[in-house]
C-alpha cells in the first residue's frame, strides 16, 4: 500500500527539497535510535519477521522513504546496541556524532582523494591526520601513511610492505609473532601468500606480553638452521587483556637480527595521547611499520584505520601498478597518490572522518577520554579484586580488565551469563592460561562509574545464585 | 581568533541541540556545494595557501564548525569537480545524494555486520542486496558475496579464493589476462604472492577485447609444457573502451581446462540491468566470481563494491581465522559472519549503502539512467563520426566511446587540452593501437546532450585553432 507506481517514482537527481526531507528523516531516526540507547535492553532478540523483512530484494518501483525507515530502523533496534554505555564487550566503538556528520560529509562532497591532483588541498586534509598520527608515535619526519578500512588491512598492508623490502624467501624467511596477537595477523599473511611454515608463535609470559627471552632463543635457533628472521611483530594492546610488548625490547631484537619490525597497535596505539599510555607504548617510535584504528580509540565511526611506515618508498615499492588509461595522473609535489601506495585505488574519503572530529573537539578532549578509560580499568580492578571469590587475571596495562571465578569455570560463565543477561552490560569472554575469563574492555566515552557498579552487582548476584 | 580555550572543548558527547547544529551546517555546506556544481568551472585551482591551510595538525583545543566547514568548503571547491555534469573522465561517479544520506545512517547507526549475531536484521539487509546482484547476473542462488571498498579488492578476494581452491603451484599454475584489464589484476596478484611468471598478457582484438584464439594458444602451449591453466579473467567493461570480453566463450575455455573463472565487471556489471546490457554481458552468469563496483553503475558514493562467488564455502575457506576471544561469536543460521568471508574484520556497514537508494527510487530508475548512459554514447559516436578528422576507434559497446583525431597525436592532445581547458568538460585519455585516444565516459544522471554538444563544439573549435 505503500508503493508508488514506477510513474511516480523519486528520480535518482533529487531536487532541494528531496534532499532536505531525506536529511531530516535521517537525522531523526538517528536521533531516536541515539533517545533509547541507554534505557532500551542492551541486547533486544530479533524477530524472524524483521529477518525476513530485510531480505526482500530491491522492487522494481520504489518505497515510500517513512516506510524504508521505519523497517530500518526496527531492525537496528535488535541484537547487541553499539551504543549503549555498557558495551564492555570485545573492543567498543564510541560512536561519535561528529564522526557521524564527518561520514555524511565525505560522501555528501563526492571526493576522490586516491590521487593528489584531483583535490590536493583534500588530500593534504588527509596527509595533516597522517602525519600527525606519526608524530603521535614518535616516528620520523618522512614516516609514510595510508587509511584503510580497519587493523586487518593496516596489518596486511604492512606485511606486504615487509615482504617486499626484497629479502624475503619463503623457504628461509620466519616471522614472530606473541601468541597473544590478533588473528588477524596470520590471517593476513596468509592472504600474502606467506607460507605457515614462515610463522612463529611465541609464548606469552603471564601479563600476555611476548616472551622476549622465548623469542631470542627461536630467533638463535633458527639462525643457527640458516634461517632468516624476517619480521617481528609487536602487540601495542592484545585483543585479550589489553597487554602491550616490551616494544623498545622488541625494536632491538629487530634491528640486531635485520628484522622489520611491525606493531598492531589497532587497539592500543591511540592511548599514546596520554601519559601513561606513551610510557607503556614506549618504543613504538621505533617500529618499522605501525597499524591503528580511529574507530577504536578515536571512537569514529566502523572504517578507519591506518598504517605508518618509517621507510618512504616502501608502500609505493609494494604497490605500484599501471595502465594505459592512467597517463592523465599527474604528480603533484609533497603529496601522494594513496592508490600507488595501497591495496585500494577507489576508496572513500576516510581522512574527513579523522579530521573533523580532532579539529572540532581538539586533541584534549580525545586524551581526556582515553585517559576515563584507562581510570575506569584500574577502578574496575580494584572493585573486582575486593569481592571474594574473583580473581582478576592482570593489571590493566592499558583499558581491560579479565578476571575469573577462583571456583572454576561454570562459576565463571555463570557469571558471564548474568552479566550479559542484565540487560543493561555486555562482556566477552576469552581463555586464559587455559581458564574462561571474562574481559571488561572499556573505551566509550559515556562508560563511567554506573557500568561498573552495575558489573560488580551483577557477580555478586551471579555468585550469590549458587 | 576562532579558538576556544580548552574548557571549552566542544565535548565529544554532544547533547541533542548540538547533534543538530552539527548535521545542519554539515547539510548547508553539501547544498552550497551542490549549488555550485553545473555553474563553477569543473577545474579550479588548488591555491597554495589551501593546501597549506589544510597540512595544520589537529589543535590541542577545539575549533568553532563554522571556521572548519569553510576551510573544508574552500578545499573541496578546488580541483576536479567529480559531481559535474561535464565528468566525463576515467570513470565518473554518479554521487547519489540517497547514497550520502545512507552514508550518514550507515554511521549512525553505529552498525558492525561483520558478524551476524550482532545485528542480524542488518546482515540480512546486507545479504538481501548480494544476492540481488547474483540474480542481476545470473548466478546460482547459492552464490555468496561480499561487500569491499572497490573493485581492486574485489578482484584480490576473488583471487585469493581462486588461489586456495586447491590446485595452484606457483612453479606451474598460469593466470591469463587481457591486455586491456585493469592493471588492479596484476597488482592483486602481486599482492597475493603470485609470481609474475605466472601471469600471461593476452593481446586484445581490435574492438579490446582479448583474443580468444591467442588465448586457447597459449593455453594450449602451457599445457604442452605441463603447466596448469589456472585463472582466466574476463573484463566486462574495459577501462579504456567499455568493451567486454566474449565471456560465454571464455567460461567455456576456462571450464574445457579447469581453470577458475573470474569476470572483472567493476565498470561494466551494472549495465547488465538493461537489454542491451545483458545482451553484452551474456555469458557472466557461468564464471566463478564476478567483480562489481556499486559506486560506479550504481552511483554511490565512493567506497562500495561486491565480489560474488559461485562455489559456497570458497571465501570462508580462503579467509578463516581464529582467536581466543572470539569464543563468543555465535552463528545465526543462514545469515553469515563477513569477516570469515573476507580479510576485514571490522569494517563500514556498506549494505545500506546500496538497501536505501536501490528501495527508495526502484531499480527501475538505475535501469533508466544505466541505459540513458549507453544512448549517450552511441549518439556521442554518431556526432563525432561526422565531424571530420575524428576517428571514432571503436563501435561503443557499453558507455565509452575513444576517438582520436587523423592527423595524429599532437592533434589529438590539442583536442584534449581545449576540451579539457573548456571550464565545463573533463575528459581522459588511453593510448590505443599505439595512438593517443581521448575517451568520454558516460555514467553519471546528469549527463546529457548538452555536455555532448559541448565535447563537440571544443573539438570544431581545436580543430580550426590550426
Amino acid at each position: 500500500m505503500h508503493k508508488r507506481p514506477v510513474s511516480r517514482l523519486l528520480p535518482l537527481d533529487l531536487d532541494a527539497a528531496q534532499r532536505k526531507q531525506l536529511a531530516q528523516e535521517a537525522f531523526e531516526v538517528i536521533e531516536r535510535l541515539l533517545g533509547r540507547r541507554d534505557h532500551a535492553p542492551i541486547f533486544v532478540p530479533t524477530p524472524p519477521q524483521c529477518i525476513e523483512a530485510m531480505q526482500v530484494a530491491p522492487p522494481e518501483g520504489g518505497t515510500e522513504l517513512p516506510e524504508l525507515l521505519d523497517r530500518l530502523q526496527a531492525a537496528a533496534e535488535c541484537g547487541w546496541s553499539k551504543e549503549h554505555a555498557g558495551d564492555l564487550g570485545f573492543i567498543p566503538n564510541g560512536g561519535l556524532y561528529s564522526g557521524v556528520i564527518a561520514a555524511m560529509l565525505a560522501a555528501g562532497l563526492h571526493s576522490f582523494t586516491g590521487s593528489a591532483f584531483e583535490q590536493p588541498g583534500l588530500v593534504a586534509l588527509e596527509e595533516s591526520v597522517l602525519r600527525w598520527l606519526g608524530r603521535v608515535f614518535g616516528m620520523p619526519p618522512a614516516t609514510e601513511g595510508l587509511l584503510l578500512s580497519g587493523g586487518s588491512l593496516a596489518n596486511q598492508t604492512a606485511i606486504v610492505c615487509a615482504r617486499d623490502r626484497g629479502d624475503f624467501a619463503p623457504d628461509r624467511s620466519v616471522a614472530y609473532l606473541s601468541e597473544r596477537a590478533h588473528h588477524s595477523l596470520p590471517k593476513a599473511m596468509h592472504l600474502c601468500g606467506i607460507p605457515a611454515a614462515c610463522i612463529r608463535s611465541i609464548r606469552a609470559t603471564a601479563p600476555g606480553r611476548i616472551d622476549t627471552q622465548s623469542l631470542l632463543e627461536e630467533v638463535e635457533r633458527d639462525r643457527a638452521l640458516g634461517r632468516h628472521p624476517w619480521l617481528i611483530v609487536g602487540v601495542a594492546g592484545s585483543t585479550d587483556t589489553g597487554s602491550v610488548d616490551d616494544l623498545s625490547e622488541l625494536a632491538a631484537i629487530a634491528s640486531r637480527c635485520g628484522a622489520w619490525f611491525h606493531v598492531d597497535a589497532a587497539y592500543g596505539g591511540m592511548f599514546a595521547l596520554t601519559g601513561r599510555g606513551a610510557a607503556r607504548l614506549q618504543g613504538i617510535g621505533a617500529a618499522d611499520s605501525v597499524a591503528v584504528n580511529a574507530h577504536k580509540g578515536l571512537f569514529l565511526p566502523y572504517g578507519v584505520a591506518a598504517v605508518l611506515v618509517r621507510h618512504p618508498g616502501a608502500l609505493a615499492r609494494a604497490h605500484s601498478g599501471q595502465g594505459a588509461y592512467m597517463r592523465d595522473v599527474t604528480r603533484v609535489p609533497d603529496l601522494p597518490n594513496y592508490f600507488e601506495l595501497g591495496p585500494e585505488l577507489t576508496r572513500p574519503f576516510r581522512g574527513l572522518l579523522l579530521w573533523l572530529p580532532l579539529h572540532l573537539h581538539g586533541v584534549a578532549g580525545f586524551r581526556q577520554a582515553l585517559d576515563r578509560s584507562l581510570d575506569l580499568a584500574q577502578q574496575a580492578a580494584a572493585r573486582l579484586r575486593a569481592i571474594p571469590g574473583i580473581e582478576v587475571l592482570h593489571e590493566p596495562e592499558l583499558s581491560i580488565v579479565a578476571f575469573c571465578a577462583a571456583q572454576g569455570d561454570a562459576t565463571t560463565q555463570r557469571i558471564l551469563a548474568v552479566i550479559n543477561g542484565s540487560g543493561e552490560l555486555r562482556v566477552s569472554s576469552t581463555t586464559l592460561h587455559g581458564r574462561t575469563a571474562i574481559r571488561l574492555a572499556f573505551l566509550h566515552p559515556r562508560t563511567g562509574e554506573p557500568q561498573i557498579d552495575a558489573v560488580e552487582a551483577a557477580i555478586r548476584r551471579a555468585l550469590e545464585a549458587r
